[in-house]
């Protein structure tokens, strides 16, 4: 059952297009999965072969393996052309998939004309690139990472809707942590609880899978931002951070919380304080008409007035996304990140300490709205303490 | 705690560092997190920022972001080299953390050297490959994608172990499956399920997070092959496939079964007689000496004589695997790979069929042994029907 309606892509579509020409681009290779589905609404995990949605003014042409054409007429818009490839092109060093795409492209008439590629994204490779350069020598390949990802950046209602119900999941996923983590407990037994409370989703919502998994570090390892689980049971006298989201169609909320376990010693409590604190100040500025920055800045002084530092971005856009990331890579909080905010931006406003001795992360997804910044959980905003 | 040893890593360095030579590489660049993982033990999420470990004969440099440098220390082998870059430098346009790379290079008197990079990998992309190129300009930069993955083929005794652990999750799993499933039930209530079981794992082995989420599409979805779920209910009359994996320790068995709700369909009894003929020829000549394309070969004619086609692979090594796939993506079950069947290597035989009303998969992790093929589970090999 598609959620968005054909006008919904059509929109998508003619704004991107509209960029094309801005840039002088003649087509355009989209091969981020979260670009793709936001352009056609093709969905699968079929992005570990070469994939892409091309543009080129006639409409959306959806290019990919020749078993997942199948899956792409049942996800994409209608109107969309499908054309997969041959399977002994599948990650066979001898026959490169791209060398199909350009078949195609010259099909559109293409063969001299200025194309724009997505040139640091994941699922592009230097290999595809230099592929798709020497079987179309008389094209120009263009750098346009990031052109789709900044469209992305406002969100339409219908999107909205999706945010504020995956903020209800999340929030779900951190009531039923603090329901069954206690100490003893093994670590992979509570992230089986957390992975089943964010796939039931809510009520009103079915869980979709995050773009990360839960990092659920404790104690040292939450020293370290990107560690994931393994056996060791849950100790009194430490720290574990959850870095979770709550995913509905694949739009993301991530949020994070830290629970203590025992009695949080000062300098924990004093970080907490600095945090909540400088979340306060972020959330002040965060507004129509103010910058990214202003937000990493209002959030910095804060911390600095108590104490600590931090000297990575502190959040981030997010929306629509695949894994390895949930951030739509466009936007960050810090110094230097000039974007005005509207309504419609959404965030994931990240202040996590590492601190020597553990990590403490309380983080909010937030949406621009004209009046300011809203939740979109209703989670406490707190170092959480179990004894 | 580590589960491999020192001189394991010392060993798989030591042949990367042949394979380099016999190329007449000066160094390599691995960016794919499973080899990463394999040459040094790194294991963390990290991947979504550009990362790398670096061999050029003098020990291992892990490479990556400033923040996950805590990670590595915590994950990697002693010895390892560890330098992280600057915060700012991630996901920002107008200045590639493959600049910072370059100068370690030049440090380690690389300026002019031959330098293996893995251009075919999700990891390393377009960009990062044009910024490398054009910061090392005396450099020559050559492809060497694949280089570490057929190092991995053949596995060594203990990562074996963690094969039969993870071939134990994935056969919980299919039984947890078998308990659950029914008409009625919606669907992202299973796979909620399904993830709950994988992570909790066996009594002998926690559950670690597979490369690929559950695949378990129903009727007309599951004649595609790489959909993800949603809160549709099962329906009697139809097939659901259950495309998953038991994973321990970023090692990776995956196993597909099919369930038929209802009474299943003559054609789909045919189906089930003739990937099951097909699935026991491919492992009668699935040994050492032969080569990979006779498992296909097998398959293939003893699917015919069932009246029965398939056109893509029937299987593909596995092992250490990361997002966005749980394959090694070396050799393949199809006509043309003439690799030399050894004990050690383990593939996921996987003769899914997509027929035009639903899918059928009943599919095998199996282990090259000295005698033949082994199963690393017990799953029952037939359709589920569940009425």
């Amino acid at each position: 059952m598609p959620y968005f309606l054909p006008e919904d892509y059509e929109r998508r579509r003619r704004r991107a297009e509209a960029e094309m020409a801005a840039r002088g681009l003649d087509a355009l290779i989209v091969s981020d999965p979260a670009n793709m589905h936001w352009l056609t609404g093709y969905d699968g995990w079929s992005f570990y072969v070469h994939q892409a949605v091309v543009l080129s003014g006639g409409g959306a042409l959806w290019w990919g393996r020749g078993i997942d054409a199948a899956g792409a007429e049942r996800t994409v818009v209608p109107g969309t052309r499908i054309e997969g490839y041959a399977d002994h092109q599948v990650q066979n060093p001898e026959l490169h998939p791209m060398t199909d795409l350009a078949g195609h492209l010259r099909e559109l008439g293409l063969r001299g004309a200025r194309i724009g590629v997505e040139l640091d994204t994941y699922y592009y490779t230097a290999a595809a690139h230099a592929c798709l350069a020497s079987t179309l020598p008389d094209a120009t390949l263009l750098d346009a990472t990031g052109l789709i990802n900044w469209l992305r950046l406002v969100k339409d209602p219908a999107e909205i809707t999706l945010m504020r119900r995956a903020g209800r999941i999340v929030e779900a996923m951190h009531a039923r942590i603090l329901e069954v983590a206690e100490p003893g407990l093994p670590k992979h037994h509570l992230v089986a609880e957390i992975q089943r409370a964010g796939t039931r989703g809510t009520s009103e919502a079915w869980g979709d899978y995050p773009a990360i998994v839960p990092m659920t570090p404790s104690g040292l390892d939450a020293t370290a931002p990107h560690l994931t689980w393994d056996d060791r049971p849950i100790e009194v006298g430490e720290a574990t951070f959850f870095e979770i989201a709550g995913v509905h169609r694949r739009y993301h909320a991530p949020q994070s919380r830290t629970i203590w376990f025992g009695s949080p010693p000062d300098h924990f409590r004093r970080a907490e304080a600095a945090v909540l604190a400088g979340l306060e100040a972020g959330f002040a500025v965060a507004r129509p008409g103010n910058r990214a920055e202003d937000i990493a800045a209002a959030f910095n002084a804060t911390l600095r007035g108590h104490g600590f530092e931090k000297d990575n971005r502190c959040g981030y856009a997010i929306g629509l996304a695949y894994p390895p990331d949930w951030g739509e890579r466009t936007v960050s909080f810090r110094a230097g990140d000039k974007t005005v905010l509207e309504p419609g931006m959404a965030f994931h406003f990240m202040p996590a300490l590492w601190l020597e001795d553990g990590g403490l992360e309380i983080s909010e997804p937030l949406l621009i709205t004209e009046r300011g910044a809203e939740r979109l959980t209703t989670t406490p905003q707190s170092l959480f303490v179990k004894t």
